[in-house]
């Protein structure tokens, strides 16, 4: 499942016993920094104490919190939508948020975290990102699948497409989630990119992976707003009267930003990357044919 | 204005001339980096050249984005839903969308690039954080005056508050951006805080900062969405049929992602940060009891 967490140079969040000697000998050395300083082996072994709970804790609360965006979206669409049909009814309409939120939030962020799993640092990148690319690819046929259930319900209902801001939002991040996804496969994992033209790359590829989930909960959160105000028109029970459906669906919402949020965290927070040591090795392999 | 760039110790965005002399000894430093590679005069100043370019660029586009945002969401107010009143009909709801806009995207981003300015790294670092401080209060009491126009207006038409998803996405960010301001002020701002605590609190207090400009981004995406949905209901006029109102209104949404993108990228992006050097003096400083 989704990894929880990494640990950079200076981490809390993963136990020492847990981790390949490379990557140990990464921290250690990193433990003496710029500065000269280092910690006191008591300090240290507190610090270290704490990532385990931390460590599991992060392991917990990504995978309970995905599984709970996906199932609360399902419940939603099953008890109070009809349920799901593929027949360009307005069943079939109801992959779509379902499609969506697996596709480009969920799975897309399992995709997204591969290389702050503890195991990805040592040893040969390449099966990482062979995972890396192959669980994209996937979350990007689910997104794919969530747009033709959309267009087809529209097609059979003759409803024009992509008028909304929501739509344009959303179909402009799938596109940005195809640039990105052809990108990477043609820059990082073909053999022809230089080391240099990797790295100068790779920051632009991370904060627009990042900026794809983030439009990717603007769309959620647009959609499902969309959707109720469409749905829950009658004067008793109106949006505005906050019905039981409301409320479920607004929390599902609330819970697909609360989990963004924690994916971002970890994709952005300095502390859970891949260690210096392990990119240097590994571009000195790639320097000598390696990879 | 907004700062369109700051540099780095390996930033291509800034000249030279430009720079403290503290700043340029610490740009000297970082060339010869941990793998002791150092760049060739003639690539170094080539980079420096498009350096200028880049800079200038940069300010531009954001300035213009920032007033773009700003203009586009009074222009369709002003010509499609009447203009402006502060009288609790929808004409004081009309402010909901601008002061929001214009306090919760382009003023907060403006306060919260206040370190990218190259001006800031050198000398003592208090007067930015006042400046930091104040725009965003600033940014603040527009928020605030945004929500006051809505729930006025709500109030007149007896209309209940708080029930959409974009009110509870609305109302959970303007809520962590208040927890933001003030944690940010009793830790960064107060002299009591240890210097340990701010380097334990600085990391979460820029990703809260850059989550905030997220979460606000996708508070305006869905409620352009709604207000479009709520007005745009006749059948020669509705927003399926993309009449000007709503292709306009749509674009000024796109506009404010690609505004938060740009903001969020010049935030994020390391090479744009404050260089190390200027921080390790002015933690010696603090240390000192000075600043």
């Amino acid at each position: 499942m989704l990894p929880g967490a990494g640990a950079g140079p200076h981490s809390l969040f993963v136990t020492r016993d847990w981790v390949h000697p490379a990557v140990k000998a990464s921290w250690d050395s990193a433990q003496a920094d710029s500065r000269g300083t280092t910690l006191p082996a008591k300090s240290k072994e507190c610090l270290i104490g704490m990532a385990v709970g931390w460590f599991y804790l992060s392991v917990l609360a990504l995978c309970s919190l995905g599984s709970m965006c996906i199932l609360s979206t399902i419940y939603w669409i099953w008890y109070w939508q009809g349920g799901f049909a593929w027949d360009g009814t307005v069943l079939m309409f109801n992959w779509h948020p379902v499609l969506m939120v697996t596709g480009m939030v969920v799975f897309y962020s399992a995709a997204s975290l591969v290389y702050r799993l503890p195991q990805s640092w040592v040893g040969p990148k390449l099966p990482w990102k062979f995972g890396h690319a192959a669980m994209h690819l996937l979350a990007f046929i689910l997104t794919v699948l969530g747009l033709h259930a959309v267009f087809d319900f529209h097609s059979h209902r003759k409803i024009p497409n992509l008028y909304s801001l929501h739509s344009w939002l959303g179909i402009t991040t799938v596109f940005l989630f195809a640039c990105q996804w052809f990108l990477g496969f043609a820059v990082f994992l073909l053999p022809w990119a230089s080391v240099q033209l990797r790295s100068l790359l790779k920051p632009f590829h991370v904060f627009f992976g990042a900026s794809v989930l983030s439009l990717a909960i603007a769309s959620v959160i647009s959609g499902i707003n969309e959707k109720l105000f469409s749905s829950l028109k009658n004067g008793t029970n109106s949006y505005s009267s906050l019905p039981s459906e409301a409320v479920f669906a607004n929390c599902s919402g609330m819970l697909v930003v609360v989990f963004g949020l924690l994916v971002l965290y970890i994709l952005l927070a300095s502390s859970w990357k891949r260690p210096e040591l392990g990119m240097q090795a590994e571009r000195q392999a790639l320097l000598h044919g390696g990879e």
